[in-house]
């Protein structure tokens, strides 16, 4: 994740991977795990970046960005990640939705006033 | 958004706006504004739910959820949604990132044990 939190993607068309979660139960380990996911990921062939937030009432958004529906299904299946994968249908979530979406247009802002 | 805080998505294909974005400054009408948005895009044609998260350090990820291109183009060009969209340019947000997709696939869990 770049340290504004937002990530630098490129042109599309590319893939976001939209992971939504609820948080449950003690840390036990999660932290440090997820740490660690954002980190590997980082490695992985067609990383684009990441965005993630989670709440004070520990719903939370992840999105991550790939080139292609190939890096994908690479990182899904790393064994770490799929281990952490385990330990959070286990543990960590009481609940959790995943969509792999194309991405079709894209567009930021604000244009600042006089910056055109 | 439903109370779980999950939007209840159909099969798919269908869309999703991810909205990404670094709130600044005062709440200056925000938060009424942000609760409004999410009341009147619930009103709208094709709209299929919406999932957010904003945290401490003021980012904030919205994923709306939508039938198809022509609902999302219809909710960009309603008045009221204009307006505030142009207020969050102004003054709520220091920057923001907005990406359309079309969602292919989705999943979600915890299958809890024994529940096959």
């Amino acid at each position: 994740m770049s340290q504004s939190g937002f990530a630098s993607t490129p042109r599309p068309p590319y893939y976001a991977v939209i992971f939504t979660s609820q948080r449950q139960g003690p840390d036990d380990g999660y932290g440090e795990t997820a740490q660690r996911m954002v980190e590997l990921a980082a490695t992985m062939p067609g990383y684009l970046g990441v965005e993630s937030v989670r709440g004070e009432d520990g719903l939370g958004i992840t999105v991550s960005y790939w080139e292609s529906e190939e890096a994908i299904a690479n990182w899904r299946n790393h064994a770490e990640h799929a281990t952490a994968r385990a330990r959070g249908r286990e543990a960590w979530y009481s609940r959790y939705e995943l969509r792999v979406a194309k991405v079709e247009r894209a567009y930021g802002g604000p244009p600042k006033a006089g910056a055109q």
